[in-house]
C-alpha cells in the first residue's frame, strides 16, 4: 500500500478551501502544510482539513513532509511558486492562468520542460465526467471527424469592477477555460477570430472590458471552435457543449439543480434553474483533477492538464484579445 | 383511376364537422349529402364542403349518390342507423360508442355479422401516428413482450353537467377511448377493475358520475394495462402511453402548441403547453381514420375498428363501472 | 457543540454497509459497535468505518457506548430488535419491514406507542431531494388539491427464487416502498385494489409470486394512488412520480448516469441510461435518512417515518395480496 | 368578400411546386398562370393546381388575369423577372436570392424603392410559427435586451457539385437564410466576420467552396449573433435558434418526425430523427408566407420580408465570403 500524498497548500481563497476539502476526503492524499499571508485563512484551513498553517509560502517548500506543492494564490504569484516548486523537484498543480503576461510564460518554459518535475495545471473541466465521456465517444469514432465543436459558457452574473480591472479581461480569466476545453478535443489550433461586445456590465465598459463575446477557433484539421461567453445568465452557470460530426453530434447539457419538473396553463415540463457555479456545477471534476494530480506526482498515468497546455491557453486568449480589438483573424502557432 | 367515394354524412356538430372538412380534403371522396334534422346546420357544412343538406336521415339512404355513410349524430341514434346501412348494403362509419346500452348492440350484432357490409366504428386514437407507430414496433419485437401498458388520458376541462346526466358515465363516454386503445395493444383482455372518486367536479357528483378513474385491464397474456383518466387538465388535453417490455419501453409524449422553451431565474426548458383538445391533437388521426375507412368501403386492406370492437370497448365500460361501484374485479368475456 | 451521536449497527449486509458509510461520514455520529453473526461481516466494517465488531447484537444493548440503534438485520429479527431497544430505552433506526406478519407487528405497538422511545423505520424514498420537493410543493399548493399520484417503480432486475421464496411477496418486500411513498403524500388510504400477474419470472412463479403488478389506492380526500410495478426493467431503476391536482402536475424524472446525449441518423437525443439501482439513485436519501435520525434520537424535528407508517405499509400490503388473489378492493383502517 | 388574389406562377421545380400547392389551398388566392420553360413541368402543375400554362414568363406579365406574381425560377433570372413586374405594377414575392451579383441588385434598387409595387423576398423562415413567436416574445421583452443570437443552421446532406459551381457559395446560397433570421430579430447590422473550412465535401473543395462554416455578426446594439452551418447533418435538417437576454432565454428545438421515444438498456428517451428538410420543416411557414404576400398585394399589413431585407441579406452574405477569404472582420452599413 502507498503512503499518502503529503500535499502543501499555497492560497486559501474559495478555490483553495475546495482543493483543502477534497485532499481530506481523498484515500491518497493528506494536507501536510497549508500557507496564505491572511494568516488566518490558512489557520481556519488547516484546522478543517488537516496541516500545519504559515504565512509564509516558503515555508512550504522548505518542510520535510510535503511530497507536491498545489498553488491556488492570486494569479500574479503562479511563475514564481512553480519555479521554486521545479527547482526543488517539487511536482505542482496550479491554478489557471500560469500568469497574464505571455512573455513570463515563455520565460519560464525551458526550464519547465528540460527538469522533468510534473507540473499540471488547473483546468478542471476536463474531469468533468460529461466532458470526459463526450471526448472519449469522439476519439471512439461514435459521430466520425470532429467538424464543429460549440462551446457555450455563461457566468452566472459579472463579477466586481475591482476583478475585472485586475483580471486582464474576458479572454485571458473567463474564456481561457474554453480554450483549454476546445484543445481538450482539438489540441493543434492555427486561428483564433474573436468578436467582443459590451452590452450590460458598468465594470466591463469602465475597464475596455467585453461582458459578450464570441471566439471562433480553426483547428489544423479544418475543423471549427465556437465559444460563446457572456458574463451572465439568469438560468445560472450556463455550460453546454455540442460536438458535431459527419455521423451524429453529443452533447452535454446543463444540470438542473433537480430532477423536478412542473406542469400549468402557463407553461409545460418547466425544471429547476442549473447549479448555481462553478463549484456546484464542477465539484466532481475537482476531486477527479485532484486524483489525476496525485497519479502524476508519483509518476503513474494521467489526463492532466500540462504546463504546455496553459501556455496555449494563454496564447490562445491573447490572440483572441487582438482579434476583437483590430478585427483581424489571428493565426497561432502552439508548437 | 377510382372514381371518388360518394359520402353521406349524417349529423353536423363538432365531430361531424370534421368529418366533413376531411372529406372535402380527401382526393379519394366527396360529400353527397349532409343531413341534419336541425336543417341549418346541415346546410352551412354543405356550402363550406359540399353536397347536398336535408333535414331527414332517411334522405341520406334513398339517395343514388350516396356509396357511404358517415354516422356523426347523438349516441342514441346509432344503432338505428347501423341498421339501416347495413340493411341497404351500404359501408358506414360510426361514431363511438355504437350505444350506451349493451342490450341493444348484442341485439344488432348478428346482422352486423352476418351481413358482410363493412362496419367501422370511429376510434379515432388507433390512427394516430404516434399510437400506430408505438404499435408496430411493439409488434416488432423492439421492446420485448409486452409487460404493462399505461394511457394516462385527461381531457382539458369536465363536460356541462347536463351532458354528464346523459353520457352513460365517465367509462362509456370518455374512458371507451382508451379501452379501445388497450384493445389495440392488447385484444384479449380477461378482468376489469376500476375505481372512481368525484373530487372536483360538482357535475359528476350530481349525477353520480366519476370525475377521476384509474382502470386496470387483466390480458390473458398476463399482460397489464393502466388507464388514468381525469375530467380535467390545466395543462390541456393530456394523452399519454408507455408501452413497457422486458427489453425497455415505448413512450408517447404530449404534443406542445410550440417548439419554443424558455428558460428563466425561475424555471429552465419549459415549453408552450399542449394541443387544447382531440380537434387540434387527433386532426391527423381524424384524417387517417377516413382514408382507411374510404379504402374499408372500397373492399381493400384497412385498420379500422369494428363493430366488433365498439362491442368489445362498451362491454369493458359496462365491467368498469361496475367494478368501481360494486369493488369487484369483474371477468369479461369478448369472444 | 453537540459530541457526536454513537450508532451500534446491527447487520453488515449491503444496505448496512451503505449505513455504516454514511454514520462514518456525518459530522454528528460515530459507529461504536457493529453486530453480525457472520463475525467476519463485522469486522471488516468496523475496520473500514469504525467501532468495535461482535458477533452478538445483544453486546450492542449492554454497551455503554451506545446512543442509538441501527436495526438492517434480516426482517425476521426485526421485531425482537426494536423491541430490546425499546426496552432498554435506546433510540432505533430500523430497516423496512417490522416483519412480514401483521400481528407480529401489532402484538408490539403498544409498547412502543406508550415507550416514548423514538422508532424510525428505513423508508429511505421519503429523504430523496426530489420526492421530498414535490410533496413540499403539493403541500404549498403549487398544484392545487392533490387528485392523482401515480407512482412508477421497477428493479433493475427479478431477485433470485430463494429471495421470493421467503420474502413475503412483492407486495411486502417491493411495493411496500411505493405504499409508504403514497402515504407520504396522502397518510389517509381507506382502500386497496391490486392486480397482479407472472409474466417472465420463472421463481416469482415457482412461489406463487407476481413479478408484474398495478395497485390503485383510494385516499379518505377522494384522490387515487396508482402505483406500478415490475420486477424487471431493461433501462435500469425506473423510479418516477407524477402529482397532479387541479391547477397542474409535479413530475420527478429518473436520474440518467449522464448529461450526456446523442444524436444521430437513427435516434436523436439519446440519453444515458438510469442509474442502476436504490444504492446509485438513493445515495443522497440513505444520507439524509440518517440525518434525520440522528435529530429524532437527540428530541429533535424529524421528517423520519415511524413505527406507526411501518406498521401501515404492511397493512396496505397485506390487502393489496388480498385483493390481487381474490378480485375485491379491500377496505382498510390505518387508524 | 374579397375575390380571390389571381397569382401567376414563373419556374415549377421543387419550390415552385410547393408554392402552386398552398395557392391552390389558400381560400384567397387562385393559380391562374404557370409558366416554365420546361412546358411540360409548367403543364404538370397546372394541372394539378390550376391555371394555364406557358413556356414564357412573359405570358404572365401580359395575362389579365394576373394580379401577382411569384417568382420560383432560377436565380439569375430573378433580377429582369422583378422589374418587369415592378414596371407593369404587378405585387411580386421573388425567391431568394435577388441575385449573386450585389451591383445588379444596387442598379434595380433605386426603381423598386420608387416604384410602389410591393415587391417581397421568399425569405420564409420569417413565417415559422416558432421562429416568429420567439421574436415576439423577445420583442414583449420577456428575456430582457437581446444580447446573443445563435443560429445553428445544418443541411441533411451536401448539394450535388454542379450545383456548388454556380450557388454562388455556402454564404450566398445557404447562410443567405441565417442572414435574413438574424436581421429579423436585428435587422441593424454592422459588422461580419466568418470563417469556413473544407472538411468532407468534395463538391466544395472542388469549386472552392467550404462546407462548414461559422459567421459572427455584431449588431449596432452591441448583440451579437452567431450562425453555425455545415452542410451535412446526419440527424436531419438541423434548424434550431437561441435568443439570449439579460432575463432569460428562449430556445426553437428541432422538430422530431414523432412523438415516440425509446428506452433500452443501450440509452433512453431516444426520440425519432429530425424533419428531413425545408420542404417538411418549413411547411406551415412557406403557407404562412403566401398569406402574408397575398395581404400585401393586396395593400394589407403583411411581415412579407422586402427588396431591401433581400439585398442587406446578400450584402452580409458577401462580406462574409470577404470576411472568411481575407481573415479581416468586415464593417457593413445596410442603410
Amino acid at each position: 500500500m502507498t503512503a499518502s500524498l503529503r500535499i502543501g497548500l499555497i492560497g486559501t481563497g474559495r478555490i483553495g478551501q475546495v482543493h483543502a476539502a477534497n485532499i481530506a476526503a481523498s484515500p491518497d492524499a493528506v494536507l501536510s502544510r497549508v500557507a496564505d499571508p491572511f494568516l488566518e485563512g490558512a489557520v481556519r484551513v488547516a484546522e478543517a482539513f488537516g496541516g500545519r498553517a504559515t504565512a509564509d509560502a516558503d515555508d512550504v517548500f522548505a518542510a520535510d513532509d510535503v511530497d507536491a506543492v498545489l498553488i491556488a494564490s492570486p494569479t500574479p504569484t503562479h511563475v514564481d511558486l512553480i519555479e521554486k516548486a521545479v527547482d526543488r523537484g517539487i511536482p505542482v498543480l496550479c491554478e489557471k492562468p500560469i500568469d497574464l503576461d505571455i512573455a513570463r510564460v515563455e520565460a519560464l518554459r525551458p526550464k519547465v520542460a528540460s527538469a522533468g518535475v510534473p507540473v499540471a495545471l488547473g483546468f478542471n473541466r476536463r474531469f468533468d465526467p460529461a466532458f470526459a465521456e463526450v471526448r472519449a465517444r469522439v476519439s471512439d469514432g461514435e459521430i466520425g471527424a470532429l467538424e464543429q465543436l460549440t462551446i457555450i459558457s455563461r457566468d452566472p452574473a459579472a463579477p466586481p469592477a475591482d476583478y475585472v480591472a485586475v483580471s486582464g479581461g474576458i479572454f485571458r480569466d473567463m474564456t481561457i477555460h474554453d480554450f483549454d476545453m476546445a484543445r481538450y478535443f482539438l489540441p493543434d489550433i492555427v486561428e483564433v477570430s474573436a468578436v467582443g461586445t459590451t452590452t450590460f456590465d458598468a465594470g466591463a465598459r469602465e475597464h475596455g472590458d467585453f461582458d459578450t463575446a464570441v471566439v471562433t477557433l480553426r483547428a489544423a484539421s479544418g475543423a471549427i471552435v465556437t465559444i460563446i461567453n457572456s458574463r451572465h445568465s439568469a438560468v445560472g452557470y450556463d455550460q453546454r457543449i455540442e460536438a458535431f460530426g459527419g455521423a451524429g453530434s453529443l452533447q452535454v447539457a446543463n444540470r438542473s439543480t433537480s430532477l423536478v419538473s412542473v406542469s400549468s396553463a402557463a407553461s409545460v415540463e418547466a425544471r429547476s434553474p442549473y447549479e448555481d457555479f462553478f463549484l456546484q456545477r464542477y465539484a466532481e471534476a475537482y476531486a477527479a483533477e485532484l486524483q489525476s494530480f496525485i497519479s502524476l506526482a508519483r509518476g503513474g498515468a494521467s489526463a492532466s492538464s500540462t504546463f504546455e497546455d496553459g501556455r496555449a491557453a494563454l496564447i490562445l486568449a491573447d490572440a483572441a484579445q487582438r482579434s476583437a480589438t483590430e478585427g483581424v483573424a489571428v493565426a497561432v502557432d502552439l508548437g
